[in-house]
């Protein structure tokens, strides 16, 4: 009689190697290449040479901000919320009389709107990065392990590839499947390379029905393929970005696979997902290298993050 | 017969004559100096040239993270609350069985730990920043102006000052009032000069009772008095912060008074307050000068913003 | 220059004459009839020979519960949400091994699904019962009077009006206008009377939509009219509810009223509304009178409760 | 290799016979004795009859709340919370100026204050009630088996159990475990009998602390010990209910026992536990037999719910 911890891992190695991805490690993703201990991932990657590189990128001043507004109309996975009120008016308080508003928030607030995922988001079965099982680190007030405030700051080079522009397009159509061939073909024509260390934002174009057909927005989107995440993953990237909800492609062409890619990157390689990311900007002024400032909020024992990162040029 | 909002400002702004700070434009804080339709305030000072001279700033490529970790167990004022819980683990999804977390948090949000006062947050009496009366634009579920997603990036020069240091102590004790003359005085022992567009963070050494001595980390506070916050409104800054839940002294000196510098600095001229932050490894390392980076979250309607700003050297 | 509390009551009287309700104390309906202190209104009719009344009706000792299950899919308001997550398992603790479950909640909870609108839920104006002006009470960590926790137990002779039988149809239409006719018609048809002291609730059909077409259920409403409530004021009953969401009829035939029949019931005479009931088991029944029970829950400050009453035969 | 159920199931048999209480049951404790598919439990010994049983006890008309206020301030379990905000009031609306509140909560709604445990609350290891495993059924957005909604109306014959005054104490030492030999002893003095289908409250004392030493209120209680538990399990009791956080004595006089007495009760009996309920006013007034009225709000998958049952008389 096998664990189920023995079972799970099986089942999805198994999985993934059916969808025709080389996995060098298949047998192996864990401990990770920075240590068993580790909980930061492809952070690690990230040193004082990536900061100076992404500053030497800012040239003219200009910043972009990342972030969409979070709001209760915007698009949600599934059925969580995000609801937003402003209480009574507190005051006045002394002759000077002081009043204030705060607000009160409920959201599955690292899941929703533009969303950063942290290691401790997604598993292979029971089993997420660095081969911690969820039974041993996954408690009801947070994540012992693999937390979001595990991350710290990721200051670096960023590059936007358009594979809309790339494919002459406006917007890729949902559920098309971002290729490897895509990537290279989209870089080649920015002129741009994807180096150790960087933040890899992937426009698609998607974004363009964000709160304009929340219903269609949400119902698939194009993205990621798994052999296009491999490419990243060689590239040794810190972290995969897009103007879609998902990143990856969803549906996945396979269809007896559920996000894929974001185990491919997060659970087997460290690398982290961004989602929701206000791209279009950059597309349009054609800005494929920045300097890519981002830090989560340190939601002690979350999964992930919302934030508003900045792209600077 | 007086209506209760002309009797609101009359109170206010002779309470503040009153309190011994010069105003030059008492009788006429709003319209604001950047219109009467502003919603950014002193975000206004930054342009692309400060965010070159932030740049300039960057020679070793440290980052540091300013923001604290959020969690149940921090300090928090009043009947604020943070509540973070880890639902049950989703899953397993297809072949590959993937399995997430999220997060459900409830707090308010804005005004919680490491915190950015946005313009909708103070008030004098009924008027906020530009004389807007809460009353037409305070609603349940977000307020329709002065919200913090108007606020954008924040890139430019950050100045720290080290008033514990200036005094010779590693804590400033609570209700210490920290002057025009301790803010120039500890300046000129760091060699430091305040810039207009800056960023200024005072550090005090309160913030090591966080998470030590909660109690008596919220039962006053050491902070700039409203003579040193007109010397900073007088250089023009963006923004002031500090490693203390209030920024200003808590008791202030005149005891009719609640959150004057507040009020001095948001609704009269629009400069920022950023609270709970992290100044210590910057007092510890004697970076005096760095570049900043923050964007609030765009929590649409929301008086402020939970973070992690940078400041890098 | 008036102030804007008079011109607040002038007004809301002026609208609801022009509605063509002869109001008697239109120009006086505060102090309330229980005195100008009074803060539970219409619940000062249940005495104990009430109790004793409703226990006479109790034959059978058959039970209904007249509450909806509260969940994310269920009909709401607005913006208003509902959210509810199990958080991972607690424990295990213990040579016993014990481990727990609870939930986290998070919405407008005395205002979703099946609730209970106490006296500081509607106002004419600024005015609430009793004339307080919610200026005077209305806190950010809750209603400093006429909060829910003061209206008590009601356990009284409950009466279904069951109106959709009257008009022979299964369901009213939406926007029907329940009138003083049809509440007498229907009393007549089941040979029931409204005594002083009672609760009414009056069944449209209308529930049948819930949870089967949400945009249905919520677009509109039949409901007891102005005059249909001004007769169950004069009956002198204690509670108003329905199986709609508003209990009034949405839209009022006046194009200019706004939930006149809230305003005529809870702020002029102090009478409780309760909204989403299930209604239908009742009617099928043919339970015309019944013993209520009712407590609300006591969240302290709040303007309502969620609730699952009972009805006992 | 053994499973890891089998293993849990073992470990807590192993410790609850270890506690010296002769379990008749031990090894087979489901199915339930409703059938390997009942959600009820005890609920199904509530029957006509036992309604009209309560009915008989109604005398006087008294009606008493035994709920207390859900406020920030009420104790609260380790980092559980209680939130409640009035948002902006909304309006006004129409020419009749309609302007309402409503609040907004967070919580852990059905395991704060006045708390009524559900049969998906406890579990003996991974096995709840009916030996369902949480693995299957325990899900982010509520249960899917044992959820609160399916308990339905108790409305019973109540009997208070004043061991307080059957030791003659106003209040009980925390940790004071209640034997048999003591609720058989209170009951004698009281000339009281607990009968099939019964609620049964003890009273303790302890409420007196609620709100005035909230540190001593939750450090410890007095409370119901294992055999006084298995007492009432044999009476075939719906409910035990108590004026303390726990109902159970804590810490229990065996160390090694985490709340082995609500293992007892819920997974093992299908007895339900109300928690924080006010019995001072019962106990004062002798009302040591009255008709009891509850049914938990309907919170679909919820493990508990807030209450304020009713105790007439």
């Amino acid at each position: 009689m096998r664990s189920r911890r023995v079972v799970a891992v099986v089942a999805a190695l198994g999985a993934v190697v059916a969808a025709g991805v080389t996995l060098g490690q298949a047998n192996n993703w864990y401990p990770s290449r920075w240590g068993a201990a580790d909980q930061r991932g492809a952070a690690n990657r990230i040193d004082a040479a990536k900061v100076l590189e992404a500053k030497s990128l800012i040239t003219r001043g200009t910043v972009f901000q990342l972030g969409h507004s979070y709001e209760s109309t915007m698009p949600l996975f599934g059925t969580r919320h995000f609801s937003l009120r402003i209480p009574q008016t507190y005051g006045p308080m002394g002759t000077n009389r002081t009043m204030y508003h705060d607000e009160i928030v409920s959201a599955e607030i690292g899941q929703v709107g533009t969303q950063f995922d942290g290691l401790g988001h997604i598993g292979v079965g029971d089993l997420f990065y660095n081969g911690n099982d969820r039974n041993d680190f996954s408690r009801p007030d947070g994540l012992t392990k693999l937390g979001i405030e595990n991350v710290g700051a990721l200051v670096t080079r960023g590059v936007l590839i358009d594979v809309a522009a790339f494919k002459g397009v406006a917007r890729l159509e949902g559920g098309y499947e971002i290729t490897r061939a895509d990537l290279t073909g989209a870089l080649e024509r920015q002129r741009t390379e994807v180096r150790a260390g960087d933040v890899v934002l992937v426009h698609t174009g998607w974004g363009a029905l964000w709160g304009v057909d929340n219903a269609a927005f949400g119902a698939n989107a194009p993205g990621v393929g798994l052999d296009g995440a491999q490419y990243l993953v060689d590239r040794e990237v810190v972290l995969v970005g897009a103007d879609t909800w998902s990143m990856e492609v969803v549906p996945n062409p396979d269809p007896d696979l559920q996000f894929p890619v974001h185990q491919l990157l997060i659970p087997r390689n460290g690398i982290y997902i961004f989602e929701n990311l206000l791209t279009e900007e950059l597309a349009r002024d054609r800005v494929y290298e920045f300097a890519f400032f981002f830090a989560p909020l340190k939601l002690k024992g979350a999964s992930g993050s919302p934030g508003n990162p900045l792209a600077i040029r």
